[in-house]
């Protein structure tokens, strides 16, 4: 890792080179993920929270009450209302400019709620998390570092709790322990950006029982730390990138998930923010998923691009002015606005906790990831409904570059008459991407189940849906009287 | 109308009487609207915007820069941020204390839109509408009165303009003038809450051509200034009030829906807020229709009261915890909180007019009432969901209250043993109130209707989704080059 | 009641009129219920299914296996797929003519069911059930009688079954035993068009345990036997029919359910079609609920009509060519034909039992039904969309025929010029009677309910979704193979 | 093409040998199209078609009145109702057999609309496109051949009629005539297994104004004639077929579309069906989309296996029980028999046409499809939701297979303890297949524009629904008189 700050995207992708890590993808050990054709895609989404900062620091740049410098907002502690919102709009944005997942925001959702909770336990346990925390956010922010935040565990029998599988490995745990620190054990699933991070946090992904302590364990390790495995899942079309740009639709950015395995890994104390506090641990799972699923108002920016796509195909077919055509732009952009406001008016909500961090509005965060597992989805329908046959009938590039058959593509293939027929391949591979290929991975499923699956999030609007009060409400309406 | 200040419920309820009204209800003339069976109810649920002033003076009360005191948030210009959302708190508010439209939403966001509309066409005409409407505000919160915004024109034929219509009366127009001012001629419709204010204000209803400037009129008048008419719409369930408390469902409160009839309605000069400036009609319908749609969170009070409902006949029941009966409730508070969270959005994301005034996001605001004319119809399915098929084949609570029927309903119609059969009529009642009965008509078909069918904001939508920007955003990553 | 055969409506209805029925109704004891002017419109809804019989013998009449004569299709046992498929298209017929409930399937699919039920518990317990019915329907079918199916019981508690509650008479029983017959008591609830009818067939609501045989009583009674109060059920807006016509909305037609109290009632034994049996009770209901599930076809009929009537105040306001109008009927048609797709579906796929009589497809039937449990609020809604906000603001009737306020209506509440004014008013309270008023009920609230409430065909679905097959084809494509 | 008859799965694909097709795939000319390993899975699927025959005699073979022999159904002309309900029950099983498109419906589809719309030209023109039809089927039926059908024109600018293209090519037209027969020029796109056919047959895609005559062309031609180029479209995800079987998710079947350019192909007189005759075209589009539509009941077969998929995983991760998981299979379960049930009404309300085949209810047939574009995005969005993020995240096969990375993915992959963690994987691959994959083309893109896009089904209602008759029954009831 690099001693100096990062600054640019180019920085950041130089500050990746000549680690050592166990990287693993489609049966081989990858020697410089940052050069692999199939992984770069998903640095360079990473890259653009760092590019974004130089072109639009207003939107990037915040002053960290604990660096007491400008830092990216991705390693900022929100302290304000103002400070939760701007994360929803730069979320936003960057899934404007990348079409896809620019994997950092878990990292800040991470600190965001390790911020608070730490200062609770520490009030309660008198440990010294939140002092370990505030450290290390401090050193992160002096590097503009990427964090990683590794929550899902692998779950087996998803029937049984982490201390009643017959593999205790199941759950990240305690390994071992020393003076110096612990050891986890384990595996992490799901881990967006991993292998583009410099830093990651464990956590606990679910309430603990009083017999699962050693499960109850929150620390951070440089991605590089000896006995770590990453294994990068494959994701539909990926390989179309070695076909050439116009083949992979979106050849600039993609997304990147992976497992992470972890061998008797070390921890050293001054690195950990919780060890068998599991009274706390649901409590972290709560406000990191409230951070977390609000966050998921990136796929507003996304669908802005899906919106655009589908516009410009319909204009490219001709049709762009038939009224169902316009109806369903209209729908797409309701929707899609519904992302958006659910997660602002969570965000705008945010109250302040003891430890003087703000957190959203845990009833509305849910409700935005729920609109998010379902409006997604309906987008992708409604884009390929004005992309028309075509999307998945078209012929490969290498076809439409073919001396013989290449002019007859050409001619065959082209819609109005002012646009060039390359130019409709290009739309149509770039709505195959985000509805069926690479992106679609995070455009749909990952909306379907990053930070919480839709049941989780109907648990949670179950908690806080508050019966009683409005129970209240209607008896005194009806005119009810109860003793 | 009084001449003091207007400060508790009651104060307002006696402000009403001894106008000399025309007013017509199922074919006969009311002499005293207030004291009326089927219109106290509306009544009510106005008086609450008072009431709640008493009781959470934060929640209503607001200091006028107009006024230089503290006036009552209806009465109100917004000057900030926090001031366009906490209408929607108040909203709200209303909505759970009422469980119907308490109908002093509209004379607040016809103020707020002539307030920056009437500055901008001063500012362009060189005339004095906007001092005119100051002067206007001022009096209306000395007296703490009440207004309704009058928009809607009857239309006729609809495929036909005002000029077009082979009645010219089809929409309000100006019908003569003087050097005092002007006579106005024509009809509106769905006026809500018109019989119970104490002035109008009329506005045109849409985009006008320049041969139509005599229908571009904006005007205040006193409810029963000569000339006017008032007719009572017919509501489901209506006369339901007048057979007992049990029968009415929500007995206390209602909405109010009319039609006025102007013929040769005198305006004075000094109460006309534009009168012929046709390219601003369109402006102000906009605007208007910005932040009334947005207003519509008030359906997310009502929708708390029917969870609630909903929730009190499952426990009623004895089926509360039944995993789908759960779920169906989780179904209902995501889908209000949807309605919330959307036009808190809107109203958070405002932002500051020429005027000084602050303008709600308008994208924002034509989603959040496209969510309204969905979610409470689904939300109202799902409660009749819950509520069983009793809901629809309650004996009457005369039969319930009969000597010889009566015993044996309270025997066969009882659910949990512990709860009294009353009550649980009552939730059912209540239930119908809201999703088939006189409270459906504001929960469902005015939500569908009010402030502009579904279709008005679709266009809205169209025009504001900014397709060449998020078109740009997909060809860029999508590899197209055009010239 | 009359010894002859009914043919005509008018016989039916005077074949009503003289029995001494304990029927109450908004407190009072009601006479005559033929000639009451609320209960009026459910009998007329009745009486059509005998006048179509006259218009339309292809559709409604058939010959019997059992009388050897041509009878109404409501008192014949299905002895083939046509004839399944035939009470479908007889059900979107009488539909179509009465916009509401014509009550009379219950008992068509009460016989039905029974009729194999019974043969199969004579084959396993050597009864005589079976042979009872037969006499019982012949009887039936010699005088065309109406015969109303009693199943739902009031159920008390729902989380406890009939004999955990704490009244035995949650759920009607056997209170009393002689060499005649038996005595039953109980209540039966959201019973349909009961009034109506001349006879009543009781039958158990859910799978019984083994110490609940007395609960497990099939019987047939006059509807006029002692001990049996009938309470008639309010339904929204059920007084408007005494305000005229177009107040009513559709005068002619109404549904009709009330509450049925059984106050120890005799059944003699030659009546009885099951006595204990209850490992049979199971199958009872599920093989009623199958064929009176897909009998919801009857709301494609309904659906129809208010299809047609959207059309209508679509062509009245000047609309009608209106893309997003077209788009709107287009979808409820839609929606509606899927109802009906998914009965005929259901019956076509009807299979023979071992009595000889025809079942049709249980899954499909329950889907059927789950289809209309949603469609039809969706087509409300659409209806409500089209019509416009007058729907719920429109003036009475009786101010329309008021001296004064009654020209400034016509005037002010026409729509398109070559339409009078009166047409319009007319359609709109047709809409508001079928999506808000009293046929309401039938169309939306009964088609959650009726038959069984969602979760009901939920849990048939789930029975009958044959998953083992399924997971097998899915494994064998997958290349799984397992032990 | 091989002169006897075929009959297995394995004569079918050596029929498809040594055929000198111009077939191009990913830039390169295909030698052999049946042993390319990315082809082949597709003319597994078609084989499906011959061996089912063999397994299913009674499902696939029905004696022909054509040629007295008993055929194949897919070539068969439908003579009855239950030869066309029949049609839909062998599509079911195809796929649920397949788990993907089989494409031997177009063909069936296609000869039965020329069947009757032959005949009726010939009544009107005196042709003998009728007589020469049969003669086609016969040998057809002789050899039991494929015929792929070629409706959809590549349509350039679809604002522009086939005459008002700046290039004339861009629908199939004459292009040359003599004694023989004509010259056809142009493409088809999105051609269904059509290099897996034997016979194609040209047709036109939309209604025809007079001056494009030559437009009107039916034919038939081998699919190896000459002049005829396939350029075969990508797939998601279509190169995983050469990683392994694991990794294609479904090794065995897949899909095939692409694009037929035809460069002046001559058809003889003997195979020309339709030369001209505008006025048919409609009607034939009309008739062969009503057909196909409802071919469309295949996806349920699909749905089939994607409920058994997802209960598969669900099973494997230990929730089966869990009330969420079992309620969302229950949702799928209802949406797979809507298709089903719509198709299947569809195809029994089939009535006889002219020439004596029948023709399904041309309404429900689009009600079907439309179902048919919306249930599947849903039904692959809740098998997504029961799979869990595994979908997307999963490691290549190589991983798993790799020394000493596979035992640690055999170990954290694992979910419920007996099951091996390669059939989670493998059921997990084959979900990701089924909706973002290979199959996913099939399953969901071709479902929303196969046999025309969802604006064409629409299109077909309103033509359908009998407005006139629906506003007449509304009004009646609303008691509204009209000269």
């Amino acid at each position: 890792m690099k001693e100096h700050i990062i600054i640019s995207g180019q920085d950041y992708i130089n500050s990746l080179r000549g680690r050592k890590l166990n990287v693993y993808l489609m049966g081989e050990k990858i020697e410089e993920p940052v050069d692999h054709p199939m992984i770069r895609p998903s640095v360079n989404a990473m890259a653009k929270t760092y590019d974004l900062a130089l072109e639009s620091p207003e939107l990037v740049m915040v002053p960290s009450q604990i660096s007491n410098e400008s830092v990216n907002r991705f390693l900022h502690i929100a302290t304000s209302v103002d400070d939760v919102v701007q994360q929803n709009r730069l979320q936003r944005r960057l899934g404007q400019l990348t079409g896809t997942c620019f994997q950092r925001c878990v990292g800040m959702d991470a600190l965001n709620a390790l911020y608070s909770v730490t200062y609770e336990i520490d009030l309660q346990h008198h440990t010294s998390y939140h002092t370990r925390l505030i450290a290390f956010v401090k050193e992160m922010q002096q590097h503009n570092y990427v964090i990683g935040g590794a929550m899902t565990d692998v779950k087996g029998d998803r029937s049984k709790s982490p201390s009643e599988q017959p593999d205790p490995d199941m759950y990240l745990h305690v390994s071992k322990r020393t003076s110096e620190g612990v050891y986890v054990r384990g595996a992490k699933a799901h881990q967006t950006g991993c292998v583009n991070s410099h830093w990651l946090i464990v956590m606990p992904t679910l309430r603990l029982r009083p017999e699962e302590a050693d499960y109850a364990i929150v620390g951070a390790l440089p991605v590089d730390a000896e006995g770590i495995t990453y294994v990068i899942g494959r994701q539909s079309c990926d390989t179309r990138c070695l076909e050439g740009d116009i083949e992979a639709g979106n050849a600039g950015f993609s997304g990147q998930e992976a497992l992470i395995i972890f061998d008797d890994v070390f921890i050293p104390n001054e690195l950990i923010f919780m060890d068998g506090e599991i009274e706390f641990t649901a409590l972290l799972v709560e406000r990191f998923t409230a951070y977390h699923r609000r966050s998921y108002v990136c796929k507003s920016g996304v669908g802005d691009v899906l919106i655009g796509a589908a516009a410009t195909v319909a204009e490219y077919n001709g049709v762009e002015s038939a009224s169902h055509i316009r109806d369903k732009l209209v729908e797409m952009t309701h929707l899609n606005e519904t992302i958006y406001a659910t997660g602002i008016a969570a965000s705008y909500q945010s109250h302040i906790t003891a430890s003087g961090a703000y957190l959203c509005d845990e009833l509305l965060a849910n409700v935005c990831k729920q609109q998010v597992t379902r409006i997604t989805y309906e987008m992708a329908r409604l884009a390929q409904d004005l992309a028309g046959g075509l999307l998945v009938t078209l012929p490969s590039g290498a076809d439409y570059h073919h001396e013989e058959i290449g002019p007859l593509l050409d001619k065959y293939l082209k819609g109005r008459e002012d646009v060039p027929t390359e130019n409709r391949i290009r739309i149509l591979r770039f709505i195959e991407n985000l509805t069926l290929g690479r992106n679609a991975v995070g455009y749909l499923t990952e909306s379907l189940h990053g930070a919480g699956s839709p049941q989780a999030q109907r648990i949670q609007i179950h908690r806080q849906m508050n019966l009683d009060f409005k129970q209240h409400l209607a008896k005194k309406l009806a005119g009810i009287k109860e003793e």
